[in-house]
């Protein structure tokens, strides 16, 4: 390290850090700094080399993180502050290691020998991290800062992506003597595992009413070619997992029907299953449970074989499997014809055929519909071909901000965000972000002034909501409107009342260079 | 327990967690449910009791129970769901723990059976509320679930005011054979100590230079009387903490300096200190650390008595030393001359003028205006009586859900938020609820249009930020525009440019009966 030649003779642990992170190839900074992060901060103004991005609040800057992990199977760095501004951040992290996304983090904190008076701010910060971290490590030594974050940038990029949290002591910042480190080799990912083919081969050969359930890698288009292969070969079922963090779709890849997320049509869909081959995938369960359901929604007698899972070469594993099962080569699939654009009163299949008509070439569909979405997903079979996004740890207030890493991520390409309300509420100022970036980010309100979910959820614990619940699940009085407040952000804003509306003003947005949202009332 | 009257023959554990809640007294809550929440929710539905209010973001319901709590001096519930959404509150929680606001948080999660199959919204719940709370329960039987709760009313009541955190995973809440609790008897309080009391008023009596430091209760009204017999009879220095939860202030209370929040101008205003007394405060110490700057802000050679902690009796101890050192019965003293409206371009010193004139009687401050609020506090020594509070735990975003809980608590008291606009955008989502539930809140956004606080931390480090600081500090490009945003979610809402025009703006809100925000351009 000493005789390394981009060393400069003397330098404090934040621009050992910095010089540390642009060696390891990290290219953006996302970030919500304090004071604990300063040094940080100057050292990013002395050392070119990182996009830096600013967010309004600390969940807007991990579900960014997080956006631009699922696109470009990178980490970005996030710059937090202290316990309480990582507190802000937990949701959108648990997503992002829901959706295997790669992600570091960089948390400031107290000075070394100031945590000790419990200062306002002072908070167990390793055990916020350690909540949705599978990398945490505070740095004690100025001298090692370097190594630590060479290390943190290694772990995030372990196969299939993880969490890294470094928490930076000011003084560890502060002090001279930090020491830029080399990047890290890649961490070996497993192989799969022979045995697993074999099993998996002789279901696929042998048995009747397989399912082929894809999670993760293997929802790439190259993975998916492959599923097709077998699919061809043998009539399995092939299915995608209920929640997915990037799903290749459009013309040229399956039209994957995903596990339904409502148990009761989960349970029905896959009630012929006899065997389940998992790639990148787990046997489908509950969401939640519910009195009197099973938390399995398969068959409890279907046979379960993991062929690979996440963090392992899932594309090679099918190529394998399809090759031992002696598959064709090459295989065409129908998805059917790209619908026309629909008209009239929005309903979520005549979104969903809206999305098939409009959805551009290569874009991203950033999917926080919720009620609104569960019949918009087969209408876009069809659509030109896209990547979709969904809302992988369950923890809403992730569209917005995913949109806008994805946007920086997609380098050009249009990221169509469509947006359940009340989810929408959580990080709005996304938008703000948006605007000041000029990113090509769409977005689609659903607004329906309520909870409609939990109105459904209410529903199935056996009653009708009365006036205390729907006090809880309304979000009317007052209605919210979100062309003004979009506009309060600085980003252009219109109102849609019906599909062919709401079409005309996405097809106008692709034509800007920045961002603008649309609000649908349905 | 079974020969309760208010015992009906059977119930679910919801039902009975319910009754037990409004049986211990508790009136309010906050609420942010979902699934797992849903038999708790229904359960409210048929038991009449407790007002609902619903939040659009978890870190604003905590921070709405941390204002409630402030001013009720009793706790909340609040209605969270999953270690998700237990996790978007906890910025504000730990403000809420920071200043003894007492607090029972309910949280759902996963069903008991379920949660090993790691469905997506699965945490860790446990170990996030063990970040910020005092009492922490995972209920495990339905028929003690009432139980539970009765204990975490009676820890959430521990003085000086606890965070209580019960978590219930769904199927204790469905299941049948709730039982309800009685009230538990509340903790007992530590007594203060009479030799810390003979100590101190040696002190008092023998040495000069002596500051009596004001935390916590002793901020009250009835404390600072006592403040300020020992005052007028030993011309001892009587000053608040930095940062503090609840203060009474205005005409009939002590014109308290708080110790500055610059390191430089604390050390400066204390440097004379021989001998500091503490009443539930603690001797001050720097927010951060910064090079070469003591973290203790008093001369390390002043000796610390502590009189009393908080949760001892503050204003019996501080009675108990005036007696002691035979303070008068009672003294005058005073705050001055309430001050004129002030006029021209807002500035922080012309803001404390303006506050002086224009609080209105028994009004309740919400101070989250950072840098702008530095020379703001002494204008208002003069202003009618009212109560103040700060961001105890350094958390932003704290200002608008506590000015929201704070009005609930007060019933009928105007609040006045003092707001800085790049806090406002943690939790600017607490507008919906104020205009919901017509709240008599007055937001004021101090909109500089940047994170001025951190462009001064930036100078501390030693440099002047560059363009990739400015653009992580700098909150225009694009400008926020918060009388639309405002607008948006159903707020009324106009702009000032001058203190005048402001000062007019604010006695027009007096005279409305829900929220008003005023954006004033500084």
């Amino acid at each position: 390290m000493e005789n390394s030649p981009t060393q400069p003779p003397r330098m404090n642990g934040a621009e050992s850090l910095v010089h540390t992170l642009i060696g390891n190839g990290l290219k953006v900074c996302f970030a919500n700094p304090g004071t604990s992060e300063m040094h940080f901060v100057a050292a990013l103004d002395r050392i070119p080399g990182l996009r830096c991005i600013p967010g309004q609040q600390e969940n807007v800057v991990t579900g960014m993180a997080d956006g631009y992990g699922r696109v470009a199977r990178e980490p970005s760095v996030t710059l937090l502050h202290c316990g309480p501004g990582l507190a802000n951040g937990l949701a959108n992290l648990h997503n992002a290691r829901k959706a295997r996304s790669p992600v570091l983090n960089i948390v400031g904190d107290q000075a070394t020998y100031h945590a000790q008076y419990e200062p306002p701010l002072a908070m167990d910060t390793v055990k916020v991290a350690e909540t949705v971290s599978h990398w945490v490590r505070t740095a004690r030594d100025t001298a090692q800062l370097g190594a630590d974050a060479a290390e943190a940038v290694q772990a995030a990029r372990k196969a299939p992506g993880q969490i890294a949290t470094l928490i930076v002591p000011s003084d560890i910042s502060w002090n001279e003597g930090g020491v830029v480190a080399p990047r890290l080799p890649a961490l070996a990912v497993r192989p799969f595992d022979v045995a697993k083919l074999r099993a998996a081969a002789t279901i696929l050969k042998e048995k009747s009413n397989v399912l082929l359930l894809l999670g993760d890698e293997a929802l790439t288009h190259a993975a998916q070619q492959h599923a097709a292969r077998i699919q061809a070969k043998t009539g399995c079922r092939v299915m995608a997992e209920s929640i997915n963090g990037l799903q290749a779709r459009g013309t040229g890849r399956l039209p994957l029907e995903r596990v339904p997320y409502p148990a009761a049509m989960a349970i029905d869909r896959l009630k012929d299953v006899e065997h389940i081959i998992c790639v990148g995938s787990r046997p489908p369960v509950g969401f939640f449970a519910y009195p009197g359901v099973p938390s399995h929604h398969a068959p409890e007698t279907a046979s379960v074989t993991v062929l690979a899972q996440p963090g392992q070469d899932l594309v090679e594993a099918l190529d394998a499997l399809a090759q031992d099962i002696g598959a064709p080569r090459t295989t065409v699939f129908d998805t059917g014809r790209r619908p026309e654009v629909p008209h009239g009163a929005p309903s979520s299949e005549g979104f969903g055929a809206l999305l098939g008509a409009v959805i551009p070439d290569d874009a991203i569909v950033v999917d926080e519909a919720i009620t609104f979405g569960t019949f918009m997903f087969p209408g876009s079979y069809a659509a030109r071909p896209h990547d979709w996004m969904m809302v992988t740890g369950g923890a809403i207030g992730y569209g917005m901000p995913a949109a806008t890493g994805a946007a920086v991520a997609g380098k050009g390409r249009r990221v169509l965000n469509i947006q359940a309300d009340g989810s929408a509420m959580y990080t709005i100022q996304s938008l703000w972000t948006q605007a000041r970036e000029r990113l090509p980010v769409t977005t689609v309100i659903i607004n329906n002034r309520k909870y409609q979910i939990l109105i459904g959820e209410y529903y199935a614990v056996g009653a009708n909501p009365g006036p205390t619940a729907m006090n809880m699940l309304d979000l009317g009085n007052p209605d919210m409107d979100f062309v003004k407040m979009a506009r309060g952000f600085g980003v252009e804003a219109a109102r849609a009342t019906t599909l062919e509306d709401c079409a005309r003003l996405m097809q106008h947005s692709y034509k800007q260079p920045g961002p603008f949202l649309i609000e649908l009332m349905v």
